[in-house]
């Protein structure tokens, strides 16, 4: 879900850039009662996301195209599958073409990594895979939404929606035990309060000062399972720092809380979805 | 070189998603006079790019904050290279960190990756690689600018800055010459005709119907060979499609004018680029 | 701290609101090249609030005004006190004092009312006051904030910072623990899960399963004395509904964590601050 | 009246503050295709204000809702009637719910405080009363229409709609009669030359210089007397100055033009009005 | 006087418009150390008007240029006057010369024909010459303060700024007393209620209602004569429709108070100023 | 063709310019029920255009009212041709009346104005007239469609849209063979390299170096027979620089290709069109 004001916002800015200036192409060489159909399709394997989105882009061209999802969001498509069509007026469709593409190409891709992380976790395994704040500036809200239809969790929205205490608050703030006090102090009671740690000395502070989550950064296995240890049932453990899609298993396996991914959105291979437009003639 | 005033729309739109709720964390830790040097270091090797942005954001958030490059735009920076420097209150650093690293990892992973298309090119060969409108929504002067940064070139801007005919113009407008001919009965002279060509026959046709640039799309060696016999001299050619970079080179050898590649910034893995933030005490 | 771009976002729209069509009577009766000292001050006794505002409103106005800030936010400031003075351009004061004014003397409004609700707790007791989503639309960053300087506490910034299940949602979810459930299975883990409850069943069901926060809706003092018993130590028991200021103190003695109070934000009396503009003379 | 584009670009606003990060809860709790209706009930005796607002708060969450009015604006409504219902998807009333009455419960309590001002005028009085630019930053248009709603007079909108010379004009201008005569000379013959003055003198100067409004800053009952006395038949007498409730009535028999009463906005109880939401089941 | 903020926003969407995409000439050939001065002279003479636009737009685009007016707003310049210049980064003079020539241009030359028409007025006549509403979408601030500088005067500002009753409201009220009685009930006491009226029966319909001005729409200078004796004293007399410049003399000889005339903004030809660059040499 | 969400943005501002503050007349002159059909007729002989702004302002107003065009954009209208209708509450017609006639007189006064020119060239002769960047900031999109409805033609839209290299690019490169290279080193190949060039020497360095278009600055009429010798086949001829009317027929004799006049767009005299409204009565 991603709530229509916020798309209206994203999508209208997008297609400015590309239509400031009008579309010299299409107005010399498209007639304009011409119509056509334009179908969305997965051109490699992918975990679908961004209905909405590509709705949004071709109804704001022109509120007369009509828009249909043949596949739901967070839905694995094969290569090959039709995705989403739009119909009406060719020109209209032709001027949101790219940025219809431009939007969903990067939320599949988004979707399609982050299945790919939450599968290489154990079979039954509740450890969460979220994403970060290392996402695309302007486009968060999309980006969490794909990061959910590829199957794995958000972290905090943003600076405002979280605590995190990194070792910049820490060494500002006096230490880590200071840190968590005027956090805990300061900060709604609604959020908890996290901290991230770079070693177990350090963790053992951030329990005694009843940090709510811990995130351990890059601690090497054998750390892991002793910190482990001495966390369970005092606080959330989050595993952060490097993480590759081939360590996913074995932290599943530890049974880590969470594992925080940068990479599920700041480096993402766009989605293979290619609009096939077919001429429908005139009115 | 970017507009100041189209860098500040960018860079207040991407703050106000993450400082609209302001900053949790920042606000309970760090006293408000205490001051620090921000450091930003390249962690592996990297074409870098970003220098304008990443004053902006910081500027942004406090003009009181003082920023530095120490690397051009455009240049190599080896694994632990210093890149910029900010210095000032070290609540404004923080509220700006996260998002000037995600633009500014983005760009130099876009400078990085076009200059790794570009060094695959030939020596001395006067082929161009381009960008697309493949770019991400909401940042495509900031990632065209990148592309510059690593040598390649830009493609059209957008869709009222050239003319591109592809198959769907085709379809509607009955054909190839009548395509042609109505861009050039309509479009401002000072832009160049470009049509997509899918055959010989087509690109026959376009030569004929006096295209100025002609796209060959996903044409085997074979044909580029040929294409480029009949072409040479008559139009510029491009090709595109699919276009990975161990073909660079031997597209180059053969001569086209420019390879255009929507890679370059559709599928980006940001550069890792750290920002190590040390305390210099209260004012 | 309310972070300069959310300000500055705020302060434009409200200036414009003002002056979008100039300012009829400065520009008759002024010169331009008149200048002026104003002094702001205190008519009654209040908690001061709004510096930064003050400040952004008339240096967005003419950046060549001299702003200064006497009593600090959060401060009390006895009738007659001088609080912030401005000086310069004469009609720039004049430009910016009505809106200026309309900010400054609702948050310290705000600040003056939330001081009271806090000093009406026990001494030494640990029971936070807090303020909720009844805002104005467009100035909660503005309101939080004041309502910080009064020394009660911010509840959740927004939808996406926290999770709060009211009955609505208890409905839609199917009965307490199925809401709480989903909520668990689907939230970021940095946030807690918060439920209002509006009877000692529901507040059991609640926390059996689960909850982070208990909300008591409209609870009797004695049905608090059992909830208290039942909870502490479970979850943050938070009051709500109705609360008047005659009622803090025995909720404070009663040992509630949170007293959530609307009125702090949505029924307050402007604070009595003038503005004195002294003439200097031309430039 | 307000015009729909006004009320579209604050309404927006105000649900980008609430909305911009999601609805975690309801996301969570509540499913795509559960239905509801919703009616907001007075909860208190109120005069009623905020159709198009309340309407417009949902329609631009889903303009698939159903929105209806069951009272006026303007029209008084006892405590437990039902005012306006909306009805459709039970997500998208829920994320409009809190911004819904935050405007409406804000606007009714700005009419229900006017409409107590006017009654308090004598029967067949033909005195006005009229709010002042004192309102909440940014919703202006909003509050100058609740104040029309609870029977009183809106007085200039803004800066630049209407000439009214201070006391900090009056000296920059260099006297009342050289203040007035500037602004006549210069100000659109539009708009009526109103000028604040503290003193019969100052009255008596006022319309020897041909004022058309004076507004008698906090004068005594007595001292109204002999200025209405002097100023009947030459200009409009406005009275304004720490207006309260009980003085209307004795203001109102003196036979005052006007009476601009700040508190109408700045000061204002929110009006107790409920949104109760009933499930209809899924579509 | 425009108020900065009003001015900065024009100013910036201005900017955008032109350099969305950048600047392709400028950045291929200029290099970013170059330095320059520029002088705008105007080519024809000219009432100046646009000083701070100028400056504006320059310093959009680069802060740290240097800007400078030679001549005041509202003076007149002969063909061959320097008015304003510009020094600093040739690259920011090149990307804002074309903006900021496109303001003044107009600016001047509304100012430059509004003095025309009040030159044409007789000497020691009191009669204004007042712009109307027929301004440029977007511009109205601009236009109403060049028509200013021309020694003009402004009409009402827009429709919230006034009541101006026309034909159709005529109609719609049910006549011109129903519709004068309605606007003295309930607009704000600070406007004047005019109305238009197209005969003398009309004319004496609105003295009889009261109304404080009365537009004369299209009379001969016949029915002018009668229609000023009957009104003088009892109303201000405003003459409008099709006003030409050869026809002023004569109704200010007639002593008609206002004359309103669409072409000072619809219908202008842009003054003639050019911006001629000097290289200054590398930094 | 004017992509909607270009006309949307430009609408929404001119709108919010007008009643911004609401419309007094309006609101208290005409009841919320009165229906109204108004036509809009050209007052004189003129090409018609703005057919899709007409609709977006009073849609924009109120979308229950309903807009049709009776005479297409670009054909010509005598005086006295009813040529746009628009139908429903009168209220929401006179509240978009200025603004909309503002922008169509404008436009259909280009349209007009451009048609002029064209019109003015010989039987047959395949010289463009085209319009410049000289356009009324913030209406760009605007003018161009309407320089097109009127058969002239579009030049580069913006900076980003094409190079025009002029003397002050020219001094900066230290010569026209340097500029030119520098630009087609770095342009996208998909723009034509334009030069302004003053003289024959500078014509013959221009196509020397390979320009693709060359402007004629100022030549006189025998200079230009020289050029077209020199150039023919080698470049697009352009001339510019102060082109009256009564030199198109000459220019297009002698066959340059391109005429560039700025004052299609920035000495316009707007169209003569009136809205005349009929009331319809109540709902």
């Amino acid at each position: 879900m991603i709530a229509d004001i916020v798309l209206d916002d994203i999508v209208r800015r997008a297609l400015m850039e590309d239509l400031q200036g009008g579309d010299l192409t299409t107005e010399a060489t498209v007639a304009p009662d011409t119509r056509a159909v334009a179908r969305a399709t997965a051109k490699s394997d992918l975990v679908v996301c961004g209905a909405d989105v590509f709705a949004c882009v071709f109804l704001t061209v022109d509120p007369g195209l009509r828009v249909e999802a043949l596949v739901e969001d967070g839905e694995r498509a094969e290569a090959g599958t039709p995705v989403w069509t739009v119909e009406g007026k060719a020109r209209s469709i032709l001027l949101g073409e790219r940025t219809a593409l431009n939007f969903v190409q990067r939320m599949s891709g988004i979707a399609t990594q982050a299945r790919r992380y939450v599968d290489a976790l154990p079979a039954g395994c509740r450890t969460r895979v979220t994403d970060t704040r290392k996402t695309t500036p302007g486009l968060r809200a999309l980006e969490r939404y794909a990061v959910r239809c590829g199957g794995a969790y958000n972290h905090r929205d943003a600076l405002g929606a979280g605590v995190l205490i990194k070792d910049n608050h820490i060494e500002a703030a006096g230490g880590i035990e200071p840190a968590i006090r005027r956090a805990q102090e300061r900060a709604p009671h609604t959020v908890r309060i996290e901290i991230e740690v770079e070693s177990l000395a350090g963790l053992d502070e951030a329990l005694a000062a009843g940090a709510d989550i811990v995130m351990l950064d890059n601690f090497a296995d054998s750390e892991l399972v002793t910190a482990l240890e001495r966390t369970r049932g005092r606080a959330i453990v989050e595993v952060s720092g490097g993480i590759t899609l081939d360590r996913i298993e074995r932290l599943g396996e530890l049974g880590v809380d969470v594992i925080s991914v940068g990479a599920l959105t700041h480096s993402v291979r766009s989605a293979d979805i290619a609009l096939d437009i077919e001429r429908l003639g005139g009115a």
